[in-house]
């Protein structure tokens, strides 16, 4: 008498995770350094030294017991005044503990924000190219995720496609910037436009539409890009942040909801993810992860790899003629298949120990990703085997 | 716009920790010394030596990113390896790494053993006296959780009213021993005779119906008490385990779902969790608490003050007159109060700094709960503010 939904998602295989197998087996063959292995987003560089350091501390000077013990249902009060404190610095708005939620990294921060302002039959817009995990987190919760089309000119927002779908049924907007998988920054102009046309709408429904902003990527901009604070731009936001690839600690599970000052009922918001949380069994992310993040809230680890890396990425594709749109930020790059059929074209690729995810998935058909969170040294290799993949191939 | 069901939550505030509240706020008048908190069910006895040394190790000799790194969905292949050894040697089943979900805590074991197994409408039932979080953990699935009263003579379970209440809509019986509130441990008799009926009305209505075993206290068992394995008795058994008691560690986040060998479909059941973990934003417990705790699997904090202060609860309360089934496990003892209403009797022993929890919440009126997770000295001195409160009032 098993829930035949999850059943049934048992056979439905992320194509991301099939392809890093693929790589992992790849790797026992032919030894895992000869494998150019594109697939995963998982950070590459350590976490910051003083991380470490505070973890230590903690377990060395501080009363096990209180240490350990349960934190509050809305997250330890210091850690959450601190994380308050730094967006405050950061982004100028007037954050304070009561608009702070700890999650468990961005997944149980969107999984509190879905549930805040979404109900059984409720739609949430996204925009392709997009994480393919939204569906689950959304599907699951019993509202619906819709996809609207890409802009593949510039990994921007299609907003025609979008005023289109943006119907009475849509509760909330969910947008990834710097983003999965494109790499794209949204401009001032794309998150001005959003919020104008989200103001107009809710209006005209007669309810507000949340925007609902997934930020892991938020520190990791590249050099000369603008990348504008989402919710300086519309007050119903809520902002979703996972420590996960800013302090290489995907693991540790440490992230939080933050709802912009000016939201409606901002505070009762927050104090409702506390209420949510006892339905799905996340009680907070655990006591010394939050108090030892607290301490580096303002350090990131050394990113600066990624940025080499896309460098070299984006040099030697244009070179070899393919259609790129040049990553603002994260570990991604988008471009475009050489031939229509961006499966076929990732598979060919297999044959060179390249390891690229088809853009299918991803909501953008014809395109492919490379997660670039490798040493630069492998970058390098790899891109003689993409050289001679394309040369003797198309 | 926000979701309803919760915001009403806000109003209904837990009498546990308004009464915890409470004493805080009294400890700040006269020193929190004198308030004799028996409300909250904290660990009061330093997480082991082993599992400090272990995070230490971890921190200092692993590399970062493989340390900090996400863990497979269904948590570390070694942690889980470890943990089904650790219990094939402890009950003799044979539980493999595929049994094995870990989670955060018992609240996200519990979180995914409810959706494997109910859908909306369908019902769970417990036993009262019963943990009341149980209600929002089940309600806010869309599943019913309802509540068989209990048998107040011995704390086992009323099978009277257990067999006409156990319907055809009845997905899952959701058991806790050793028990919150009444430190009662199921006997072998007991354990037996609800397996018998499970297996029965199984057969007859057509459906298994599982047995969901919520074990945060096994390991608090008190001299010469027999504590028998729940998934000894009953095939279909799902166990959800927590580290937080027997390691002291609650804010840590570390549990797991054991799924009975024997069960009909057990290793689909255990995949089955990582796709409910998506649906709800789970993601596994951190990973290092994971690694660190797979270290100290067959060890516990230093539990024994818990049996020290239950005996001399027990033998006040008992020479005061009081009724009272004597605990066999937990740090918990659940009495008779000296009045009908137990809200009254509580609300009286607040006068003398008695903080003690009247039983309504669990389920069971006209009694009431100490938690002694307390220091012995405390407990010492608290017995002679109840001395007085019992003399100068009944």
């Amino acid at each position: 008498m098993l829930v035949q939904k999850y059943k049934d998602m048992l056979s439905g295989k992320s194509v991301i995770r099939q392809l890093s197998e693929f790589a992992t087996a790849r790797g026992q063959e032919i030894g895992y350094e000869n494998v150019f292995d594109y697939s995963l987003g998982n950070p590459s560089v350590p976490v910051p030294q003083a991380f470490t350091d505070e973890m230590i501390r903690l377990l060395t000077t501080q009363d096990s017991v209180a240490l350990h013990g349960y934190s509050p249902s809305l997250g330890i009060t210091s850690v959450r005044e601190a994380v308050a404190a730094s967006l405050e610095r950061r982004f100028g708005l007037p954050f304070r503990k009561e608009h702070i939620f700890m999650a468990s990294g961005a997944a149980g921060a969107l999984a509190h924000a879905f549930r805040l302002v979404t109900q059984p039959g409720d739609e949430i817009l996204t925009f392709a190219p997009f994480f393919p995990e939204y569906h689950p987190y959304v599907d699951l919760t019993g509202a619906m995720l819709k996809v609207v089309p890409p802009d593949t000119e510039s990994f921007q927002i299609n907003f025609e496609a979008f005023e289109e779908m943006l119907t009475e049924k849509v509760m909330a907007v969910l947008v990834n910037t710097p983003n999965n998988p494109s790499g794209v920054v949204y401009s001032t102009g794309t998150l001005q436009r959003l919020a104008d046309i989200l103001r107009k709408k809710s209006a005209q429904y007669g309810h507000d539409i949340m925007l609902i902003s997934d930020e892991p990527y938020r520190e990791i901009v590249f050099e000369g890009v603008d990348a504008p604070c989402v919710a300086r731009f519309y007050d119903n936001t809520i902002l979703c942040y996972s420590f996960s690839k800013s302090l290489s600690l995907p693991g540790e599970r440490i992230g939080y909801v933050a709802v912009n000052p000016a939201c409606r009922d901002a505070e009762t918001m927050v104090n409702m993810c506390g209420q949510i949380s006892r339905g799905i069994g996340h009680n907070c992310p655990p006591s010394i992860i939050q108090l030892a993040v607290s301490k580096v809230l303002d350090q990131t680890a050394d990113l600066k790899v990624y940025e080499t890396n896309m460098n070299l990425i984006y040099r030697e594709l244009k070179e070899l003629g393919f259609t790129c749109v040049k990553p603002g930020g994260t570990f991604y790059i988008f471009p475009k298949a050489l031939e229509e059929d961006a499966k076929a074209f990732c598979s060919k690729a297999l044959q060179y120990d390249l390891v690229l995810v088809p853009g299918d998935t991803f909501g953008a058909p014809g395109f492919f990703r490379m997660a670039y969170c490798i040493a630069t040294e492998k970058v390098e290799r790899s891109l003689e085997a993409l050289r001679k993949f394309v040369k003797e191939t198309y």
